[in-house]
């Protein structure tokens, strides 16, 4: 996610510098291959195993952008920023392909600029933003995980399919219509908190609810040392606008030099299906030098209504950076379900029972490889 | 609109600098909050308000673009153009969320560069542009609307309905397939026309007529000192090639100053449905100092087989520049319909009794603000 | 095709060169007209003639890109590439509107970044490149046509429909999901060979074989002085896994000063429907002087399961560069079928018999003319 500043070095070459200093373009490829293999078929019909490129990236997700800051004086600013998703596998902008079964919650089909389509002012008073963004509490979620919403087998998996849709918009990772507002850091505080209204509240039509399609969405960060903790909290009212999901979670990170330690605890409640999610994970990155660094990480989640419908995965991972802006990446993940596991519980694919991913309760192993290239 | 010539500075550093010279990337995100409420329940079911983020922007739509100038020498140059619109709502390519109605027409589902996708020759001859550009009738209603067809409250509401779809296409606002000449300009006379045949005409298919989608677009412009004058006019035929729509619109304006005046009259000749729609519009925009402005305008626009198909509309709007790329504005309409009145004269929203807008015969009024940034 | 280096500039003048120095932003417009009549009605109820814009491009396909390269030290590279396709017509992304009936082929919709997708490394060792990007029989095929491939009257028009279609996906032109890796060219020999499994295998569903939608690709080239010699093979499964299309070609060029020679034949061997279809084409490019070339070419394309399922064809082309970048072209093609040719041997337009295209078993002439501009 290093930017490429196409225009920065105009500056002292031209008069009219303001115009030439503006725009960055930047962008991710992630390409590799996975690989599954269900490892016991405990209720289900399905068995075997599925492989084959991972076209929504093994760790970052694939994605090109454009944005930029114009200093308006007296310390205000105006930012853009267009973020659009795809599939390194097909080009395809919705990455529907996607082996690793998150990718459609994270770039909709026909959303150009899917992850970022918005403006706003940024100045001592921090930062308003308008239009698609990224859910703050996801963001918290983002922070204290310790695979850091990896695109294969991280915290992500769960927060999708609990968190991540409501009334056809992808709200809860990346929210439509959004207005926000981010503090400026203080006594290492910050929060964020962001409300939208995406689609039109038409009295007479068939949206019933003035709260159809809305969410509300927040978060909090502290940093003091080696010491992060962060709180967030998404809730998305579904299209009729009669109920909502709540995503609640908790986390903090901790820096012991070569070794940082992580931690969360997130609560989904559906009110839509009457059903509670839970989930802990806890891990660790280690730098071994050399531009190696090994991450491992525990996930536990569960529902409540069924206690048959829960997940213990592992993760162990890998990465040989070859510069800063390319890394090779290795993973490998083992997943222990319950007999009745689903997709909102196992974190190894969200695709769970229908198409990819293990089928329902199924135990499942799966390993992935690749390199990632940021410009 | 003002544009980043990203690679305008290197012109003077490397060996092959027209290579470098030419790719302009540039855009405009507007974002903001619309609301409207209908005010009098004539005839329709219909009542009550709505609401929303107006993902297609207030004022200017969404869009990103490149182009580009090459020198040929002997004064001949080529350019290019490719834009695109996006909602800053959803960052959808389509626009379809917009609560201003008009945004459909704009950037149809699936035109990346729904805006410009064209390339052509400049030089003392003129220019000639080959592919999809903007329609030439309807650049004369933009230089006289007094709102300058803003996305709310302006004329493009009514051109839309009128005369902007053909066949599935969007003929008459982005013009498919297009191949147009505007003259240099002389004594202050500029003209441009331009005719389209986008899609294949096939002898022997369901395309029955050789003038199937097919258009022509024209217009004339004379500005001397204070005064400008503009007349245009498009004509679109049908998918069937048997019946055409055609827009004729005249108008002018007059600088006196910080207050500019102008007004215009616009006929919509429609002989597939049989009906005529007429519409005026004047109104002003004044330089109140300090990069705040004042506009205001009001339309008058009838059907001819419906006496009650008809609107008055009034707007004010007010614009605070925060530099020469960002301003944020406000906007407040008023509409008085008769009991008829669709979405062929609604100027409000032209969604009107089909999802977004007022109801058939449905007085309403409604306010906008936002934030308006080009790069 | 010459790229615009948006960033190359900025080495100089800022300390983090690496990161500006790697995109370069390029791309390509071809806009024109064409009109095809049918010159005999031989079997079919098809008759007539159709012309219109050519969006697709006359002679190179309308495409932009982003692509950079990342010094790792010790002659290693990252690079990348994201290619899409629009229509110059109407700014489609799909180009479905295409009068050359190839169009559907090269960018199918949706695919933001249909033409390539992928990263990579490089070195001493050759390159590897993962994702979407072009096949590499195609790439033979590309280097020994005559015509080169271009997007009316040449090879294309056969391998597209014989050889470019594979589960939903367009395998054979541009391949989803694949890994290649290319030889280091030595003694004039250079080699390609990639392999790809786009989708997921998933053993459980209906996907029945783990070769479903595979595909193997390859080609070797020869170079030296005058003289090249290229040979390719493309081989895809179809969704199911069941059964192959292989498509092999094998050809030459030669140049003798202003004048360059090519001949090449391929082989379509279509296990799916037990058909084989084989073409040989040659012809030449003359280069007149004063930016004016000439090219002329003539195909012979037979099936053989009906000996009437055959057509040849000859074109004659002329362009005039005005600059490197930019060109003015006509072309002019006639084509005898058999008389019951069909999209499989009709090289004039692809769409044969459904939409575009003469007829099944139509002899036609077509002629376009356009321009052509790369950024």
């Amino acid at each position: 996610m290093k930017k490429t500043q196409v225009a920065l070095a105009a500056l002292a070459l031209v008069a009219s510098s303001a115009v030439l200093a503006d725009v960055t373009m930047y962008g991710n490829i992630d390409a590799g291959y996975f690989s599954l293999s269900e490892t016991g078929a405990k209720t289900g019909v399905d068995s075997g195993a599925q492989s084959g490129f991972a076209g929504a990236g093994g760790t970052a997700p694939n994605f090109w952008g454009l944005k930029g800051t114009e200093d308006l004086g007296d310390g205000l600013k105006a930012n853009f920023n267009l973020e659009g998703q795809f599939s390194s596998s097909t080009g395809q902008g919705d990455n529907s392909d996607n082996g690793q079964g998150a990718s459609m919650a994270l770039a909709p089909s026909g959303q150009l600029f899917g992850r970022a389509a918005n403006v706003g002012l940024s100045g001592d008073f921090g930062t308003v933003t308008l239009g698609q963004q990224i859910d703050p509490g996801f963001l918290a979620l983002a922070s204290v995980d310790p695979r850091g919403v990896k695109m294969s087998f991280s915290a992500l998996l769960a927060w999708f399919p609990n968190a991540g849709v409501s009334g056809g918009l992808v709200q809860g990772i990346f929210d439509s219509g959004m207005v926000s507002y981010t503090t400026p850091t203080t006594s290492g505080f910050t929060a964020q908190v962001g409300a939208s209204r995406p689609a039109t509240y038409n009295g007479d039509s068939a949206n019933t609810s003035s709260r159809a399609n809305n969410m509300k969405s927040g978060r909090i960060s502290f940093t003091q040392g080696a010491l992060s903790l962060s709180a967030g909290m998404t809730d998305s009212y579904n299209a009729a606008g009669l109920n909502n999901m709540t995503a609640t979670v908790v986390g903090g990170g901790y820096n012991l030099g070569e070794l940082t330690l992580k931690g969360f605890y997130v609560k989904y409640d559906n009110r839509i299906n009457s059903t509670k999610v839970t989930q802990y994970g806890f891990g660790g990155n280690y730098d071994l030098g050399n531009g190696i660094s090994m991450d491992a990480a525990y996930y536990d989640t569960k529902q409540d209504v069924d206690s048959n419908n829960k997940s213990q995965m592992a993760v162990v991972g890998i990465e040989k950076a070859l510069s800063k802006r390319t890394a090779l990446y290795a993973h490998v993940a083992t997943m222990s379900t319950g007999t009745a596991a689903d997709a909102t519980t196992s974190l190894m694919l969200a695709g769970n029972g229908a198409g990819h991913g293990p089928g329902i309760g199924q135990d499942a192993r799966a390993y992935g490889i690749g390199i990632r290239h940021s410009f």
